[in-house]
């Protein structure tokens, strides 16, 4: 199990998101997550992000505990975002090591996942196989998440990445399925440039990890013209999380399961997640 | 918090007794301990062991959460001591380093603690002149527990060791006295050679960290004879441990509060620990 | 043996002059160093930087060779910065971890140090015991640089640097001959805030290690109106550096024997530097 | 570039062979190589050992310089093998890694690769294809030399360790050469079980990295016989090593190019390496 939040919007301070003492951040919950299958995520964590005016995404990530990294905590006190992702990882077999560490990132994407494949081991070959030759030497780690990540690239994820992700997942069910494995697919993934953010909550037959995004920002304000931690928040942000920042009633919505979110700066579409082949 | 285990007795192989999955060792401690505060303790481990023959220790350490360090299996799995302590760490305000790993080690004894000594920044420069001037520059961390064993090395832990606990438990007690500090000490702390083992379970005026002592393994054996696990332990072994390995009825026993146990093969003595001045 | 880079000025990209391949950079000696006596300095690194228009100085530091660690290279490559100090550690003696990885920080003051003081282990307590009991919690680390960056805070760093450096090698220069020690400094240090650069070559006896200064932007571009390099650099800047960074006739000037440099943006000034009681 | 030594024989302390301060041991060579194409071999490093009566292999490693790896000191010291392998690593693209560390290990087999294969990137589906689908899942890093080793297992390592080399490395010669690759081997490889030592020194074109083997030690011990150090080792045992560990004359041969050693204890035989179809 991992945990995952996504921001996008005008930039906002990273550090200020992650690090609220009283709030259920993404590095509170490396080790003390509330809603998932277990509540430590200290096997490494990764930290992607976009400056302003460019589609070029950097990234941190370590194989240390978020929750005591120093130096997540300086470098993200003076950095400002318009886009950014942050992953905290449970691994379930693969090593512990920086190339496992979310986000994953090709050209101006990036890309997290908290589930799995179910025994990927067994199916592993015929995933290599179907990648792109062209893309497939850039795998540099083991995880079952980075060969799903280039899958879809070789799916045509920069072009469309919600029917990229359904090719994916179908292709992914019917190779496990032909190897005999049940229910392969636990997911939320996410996937994010500098001007989209593609969210999805997908499993094949059990219910999906848990996720939500963030209500309209514009109307919180106008309900809550007093908390201040709110109105400072860009008007347009969104944000999509694991598990819901804060506890202010109305902030936060489940995303249904089989769903895709797609949200742009102040704009935000659900539609269905089906995988195809 | 932080959970600890020391084992003392005939040749034993490590590895068997800190990663058992089936067992609450203290490697599961690391990620899911049952009676602490905080059931994560990830920020770094430690092993200190012997080999037969020999007074002359040798330690592993790591900032990795024990859970996953892969070097901590391969290592245990073929080495058999018969005397060993494995330390697993959550850091309150010290640096997640290797140098404030536990167990610290000064000539032929290794030193755990698990607990704090409240507020210890304030009374840190007393503590650093009364340790021997000698012995200060063997200083290379920043823990407490660090400078609470060479305050202690100071006092004689290496002649008399309960009498040096006490003295240096004193001593802290009445420099945070002066310094108006509260319950200063809470502390379960082990000390170990190649002969002896000694544990203390004090805390000044709360209740102190748990710890548990096996009982009489040959008088265990004789009651359960089919207990394969049980027999193939060396009879004169004794084992100290922040929460029981096992659930056997009769096998583990609370030691009590502001109690020193020493052990060695094939016997146990219990004193109160007092400190003084 | 270590090496080190400050730069102060106009707004730079740090990884622009942290990671050309093309030359001698301050990641580049951390690997294949020249002028100094080991070439290899692996034993960990930090960078320390200021954001416009903040008087308080982040820090990315790393026990890994800088040479090989990606996340710096992903940090610097988007951080624009007015003032920052990078290091790459030969570690003598004390242990590679991060709390003894430069540059160290106290408030707006970033300070790095290559060199040593000859059998600190010696005077360490002296030093200890001089140092102002509210700064001394402070210290996390074990090494001597970070014990005469206190110390120096200790006589007043914030004020007057150059005198409360002149007092600290005063300071340690007398309680090493007490303690026989010969020759006991040695050391370039770079002292860091937003708005002030003050470097120091020095030595108690032998010759001190390198440092160089740049020298005036303005000249340089007019006598080298084509080479694009020089032409992007703020007019205002200064760099002082281990070794110089490229090697440009006339682009670096190495600081005398036992001098003190103290640039501010547009302004450099020489005063010699010497030791007091 | 990488260096390595292999030891076979008697039981001997690990430590001893790995940190004699006054030979070029293979952790003096990783920071300080003499006869490599980089002196420095500080990308991680690794060790695989039996223990007696064992034919199950353990392996210690780390991405820390082997130099300053207080871990790797303490584990040795007392560590006695009949047969065991050591790599430092100098990074070639590949990220530093655990999983990228030698020696990497399939069931009772230990291998290290000094050298690469060039444009590894362009021929690695072109392997992947090639290696047994049962065997690819174990893969687990993303250097060519772990690729090397699978592909080598899939063509009968375990039983004919020389001919499964020489498929291996007509392979992937083969491979290159559809894809343009010119002098694509470059290597020196070790292959260690608990009874036998296989080392191979080979390149497709050029010349290949230095590879030494020691020479009888019953005569060196009689043309020496007040040399203390040689008189302690195993009669029987046979050290490779990219490298000669001391100077003694008549100690250390060069292996031959284009030439496989094969040592069991007490014996050693030389023969041609020639890649097949």
């Amino acid at each position: 199990m991992c945990r995952w939040m996504a921001y996008l919007g005008g930039p906002i301070n990273v550090g200020l998101l992650m690090f609220r003492e009283d709030r259920n951040t993404i590095v509170h919950q490396s080790i003390d997550a509330s809603q998932g299958a277990e509540p430590v995520n200290g096997d490494g964590f990764g930290l992607g992000w976009f400056v302003a005016d460019s589609a070029d995404p950097s990234r941190y990530r370590s194989t240390e505990p978020a929750w005591n990294d120093e130096n997540l905590r300086e470098i993200t006190r003076t950095l400002d975002s318009p886009a950014w992702i942050a992953h905290v990882r449970a691994a379930i077999g693969s090593p512990v090591q920086q190339s496992n560490c979310h986000p994953f990132r090709h050209a101006d994407t990036l890309f997290v996942h908290n589930g799995m494949i179910r025994d990927f081991r067994r199916i592993k070959r015929d995933v290599v196989l179907a990648i792109d030759p062209e893309l497939y030497p850039q795998i540099v780690g083991s995880t079952d998440s980075e060969h799903m990540f280039f899958l879809a690239l070789t799916f045509g994820l920069a072009d469309d990445p919600l029917a990229a992700l359904e090719r994916t997942i179908g292709f992914i069910e019917r190779a496990a399925d032909r190897a005999g494995i049940a229910d392969p697919v636990q997911m939320t993934v996410g996937v994010l440039t500098s001007e989209a953010l593609l969210a999805v909550r997908y499993a094949t037959r059990s219910l999906p990890r848990t996720l939500y995004h963030s209500n309209d920002l514009e109307t919180l304000k106008r309900v809550y013209p007093d908390f201040e931690d709110l109105q400072m928040l860009p008007g347009d942000a969104h944000a999509i999380m694991s598990e819901p920042l804060g506890s202010l009633p109305g902030a936060w919505s489940e995303v249904p399961v089989s769903t895709a979110v797609s949200a742009t700066p102040g704009a935000i579409e659900f539609r269905p997640f089906q995988p195809r082949g």
